[in-house]
């Protein structure tokens, strides 16, 4: 089994200080971050969640933040579930993405990408990282993928999904041209929803968190879209936009619409040589974390199915964070199990079958 | 029949000036005006139609604009298809909620309710109005509710779904306290996509109007979420919220999401004392066009089984827009037809049961 999305976190953001670029230290050690000593500078939410971001129950017992200690995290995620894959995504480095100087904001990025391969990647076999990088200025963000790219346990690149426009408007192609020269996925995942990004939500600032948290499955929605429209899956054969913590029942009726309106107006779009759908279900991928529960739990799996679902799906806990999806309660079609719960993320993120594995191992 | 969404239009926007409020005569007769003599002003959307917004052959034999001409407009919609009432939407005139003068939007808002009250609803018995205000002064908006909403023939107040802020908002519960005054459901159309109004689209303008066009369902969730969360079905018991154009097949993700994340946290919002999606259910109606269409006709139907969409959604046929769904050809589960082409229409907007008119018809 494959979790793709695991919140590895640090002690303190003073951690990164040994490994962010001298010129900005300074920024780290002496200047303004919002919060206290050791927080991670980054603009913040209009909303406030009302129980905060943690399992009560993932506190190691050194007392360190949920997601720091590696052996703790192993035991209660990697071991007890027998996750064969991990894909680290962070906590609040995504973040970078809300900072006005796009300079720091790829400089923190680095820090983190550095740390995270030096103190994670080489601890546990079992761990792949996300490059993470400061989409705001896009020529950056792709001289850091062709920095660290060639990494052998880097799986994808990775921000938030809020941002200042759609993903694949023009202005992000460095990225994409990054991504596709190192077979890179591009993943977006919740999160940035502040400071320089554009409102989230459509109509401007909703009011409560769990509303909110419910409608930020806008923001892949756009991505979605904007990826398909232009054309970076034309431009890119092999590239591939990763929606994490996104949801996924709202998937095939946007695909629907966009199949619908696309066939009306195809000519705005002359690049396009498929459908909408089809280069969904080819090149995007969706992690199931949190994965919607009707009031009938069948309900859930006919229009998934039209979409072609059971290729697109990736199993993710979210672990240490509230809404955490235990794999043994998860509701899937039995027939999409493999798929969900390890196929599909072994192939978009090129990891070797389990056969080669074992193999390997003797 | 009852078609919930038919464009009355005006051969010039100058047929309002005798309605018009003598202080803002000027603006509209000399005063800027985006477009040549005869337009009606508002800020625009960024996105243009690459193919118009009317059904070529909705242009009635006099050249007036599709929708401007009562007649034909009778011919082609409501005796071919044996509508036996049509609410009138207008066409243009929702978009004063884009204008950033408040005074002069309501003006252009009362002008058009005088002339389509003295122009449309006196001149066919089968016709029934929406009353359109500018939500941008939620005080002005309520005054004009209570001028006219005790018309016998006005069975709505109307807004665009763009805004600068999710309807349910403290700030424009001013209206919702008129049309729960006057028993009016308070329908939001698509619509309203520049000038004073938040992105209606998550993470900033998309690009391509078939992109925007898909994605503009997302207007219909943030008022969902909204009127939801502010307990403005608690507050006024009577209140309804009509989702025009919005799309139907998101609704079930989204009530999903908003049940699962109430019930973690519904600490925020005390005032509620059912589930979202239970509010939904009774007060949130759903206009069908344009109805998704999925690879697999049924994949539809489970999802919003569910949510109980036989009680929720009302045809809409968009006439005389590019994107009109004829019922003869909409697709809908044998036993929900009734409830959807008559039924939950004249139950909302508190039309007399066939019965009843055909015995006071002798």
């Amino acid at each position: 089994m494959i979790d793709c999305d695991v919140h590895n976190s640090w002690t303190s953001a003073e951690v990164l200080l040994d490994y962010l670029d001298p010129a900005f230290r300074e920024y780290l050690d002496r200047g303004e971050i919002p919060g206290p000593r050791g927080a991670f500078p980054h603009a913040h939410r209009p909303w406030l969640h009302p129980e905060g971001f943690m399992r009560y129950d993932a506190v190691p017992p050194s007392g360190v933040t949920p997601g720091a200690d590696l052996p703790f995290l192993a035991e209660q995620l990697l071991d007890r579930y027998s996750i064969d894959y991990a894909v680290l995504t962070g906590d609040e480095s995504i973040e970078v993405s809300t900072l006005a100087n796009p300079y720091y904001a790829q400089a923190l990025a680095s820090a983190y990408n550095d740390w995270m391969i030096e103190n994670w990647l080489s601890a546990d076999p079992r761990l792949r990282g996300s490059l993470i990088v400061a989409p705001q200025n896009p020529q950056l963000a792709a001289a850091e993928i062709r920095r660290l790219g060639d990494h052998p346990d880097i799986v994808q690149v990775l921000v938030s999904s809020g941002s200042q426009r759609p993903y694949g408007d023009p202005f992000f192609h460095p990225i994409w041209e990054a991504c596709s020269e190192y077979d890179l996925p591009f993943a977006a995942h919740l999160g940035g929803q502040g400071g320089l990004n554009s409102t989230p939500i459509a109509c401007g600032p909703t009011t409560f968190f769990w509303e909110t948290h419910a409608l930020l499955c806008e923001t892949g929605m756009a991505h979605l879209g904007s990826t398909i429209a232009h054309g970076v899956f034309e431009k890119w054969p092999n590239a591939r936009l990763i929606l994490i913590e996104c949801g996924v029942a709202w998937v095939p009726p946007v695909l629907w619409r966009l199949d619908e309106d696309f066939r009306a107006l195809r000519k705005e779009t002359p690049w396009l040589r498929r459908l909408p759908s089809e280069y969904a279900r080819d090149h995007i991928r969706l992690t199931t974390q949190p994965l919607e529960v009707p009031n009938s739990p069948q309900a859930l799996w006919p229009a998934l199915a039209d979409i072609g679902a059971q290729d697109m799906l990736m199993f993710a806990s979210d672990y240490p964070h509230w809404d955490f999806d235990d794999p043994n309660f998860i509701r899937l079609p039995e027939d999409w199990r493999e798929a969900v719960l390890d196929g599909n993320a072994r192939s978009v993120y090129r990891l070797p079958a389990q056969e080669v594995v074992d193999e390997l191992a003797g």
